[in-house]
């Protein structure tokens, strides 16, 4: 039995697909390297259809990064009660499995550090949040007697993020020589003392 | 007393120019966002003109980066005998300088992921030589006894130029925020054993 699909589902099945292209090319050659035209030939439809969908490739953009955060992406979400330093591991071994996403927030990430670029908000917004939450995960271990003496919440947020983005591009480059998740885990392991050791 | 220039002098000169342009249109939209004729055009030259010095895009990429080489970025050059966290630190603080060719080296990398871009074997060929030549600096530390037990040092090469990259990418969007040196320093001291305590 199927179900009936009236004209909402179809502009619904269609922009999906126009996003899915847009993804894959701003992963690709990024934003501004990227056109409405472009995206339009891969999804198999006219320039002037896709603008009825979305009018600009800022529009665009923004829907991208703002579905990718709905569907999990991201620090906060998908945490499902694991200690700070699993669930770090656990996203890690999750972002092998799309080297897509990975590229895209890569590429997008450093274009957008222009003030002008679309995505700058966006990005400037996401580091500000996730420093914020990763350093109250690392004040609470602090509080718990788990932070190695003279490691700082605030420089250790850091510098798991930056870690963290760094190491998963040159991955992308060399996928049998990097392990994004064993440098990870050897720094974290640095910074926290294990559980039973609690100072 | 002025110096006599012949054709030769003002061509180079030329292409010095349009080289500069290069570099800032690479490092505000990227590789495949930029395009000849906007760089001609801010160069105050012609689009056949500047093709009378670079023929494509590709040579006009492999020019800006080879001259970045030249000009002394990368690890090795100006080491200038200091020992490896003291020439690390230094070339982070000299790079606070640079913010134009830290957001070159960031759009270029991240873009560069996919086989087909033009740079794509010069940053993967700099990754490489950069872990191998870190790695070779870890082992010697390892051998004085100034490695922390357990610190591997492929990884510690690995991560040190993951953060590194991942922190000045940071700095950039909050520049007041972000300290790219105190990071690069926690993350040394907690791996290096000062000279003094040597194991």
């Amino acid at each position: 039995m199927r179900t009936r699909r009236g004209p909402y589902a179809k502009s619904a099945e269609r922009r999906q697909q126009i996003v899915e292209q847009a993804y894959r090319a701003f992963a690709t050659r990024g934003y501004h390297g990227s056109s409405l035209r472009e995206i339009a030939a891969a999804s198999g439809i006219s320039l002037s259809n896709l603008q009825h969908h979305f009018a600009t490739k800022e529009e665009l953009l923004v829907t991208v990064l703002t579905r990718r955060d709905e569907q999990g992406h991201g620090a906060v979400s998908g945490r499902q009660g694991l200690p700070f330093r699993e669930h770090v591991l656990a996203q890690a071994a999750a972002n092998e499995g799309v080297p897509g996403l990975i590229a895209l927030y890569s590429i997008l990430s450093a274009e957008a550090v222009t003030q002008e670029h679309p995505g700058h908000a966006y990005f400037a917004e996401r580091y500000e949040a996730l420093r914020e939450e990763y350093e109250a995960e690392f004040s609470t271990l602090r509080a718990q007697g788990r932070l190695r003496p003279g490691v700082e919440p605030a420089l250790a947020a850091t510098t798991v993020i930056a870690l963290w983005e760094g190491v998963q591009l040159q991955w992308l480059y060399a996928p049998d020589r990097v392990d994004a998740g064993a440098a990870l885990r050897a720094y974290l392991d640095l910074v926290i003392v294990p559980q039973a050791d609690a100072l």
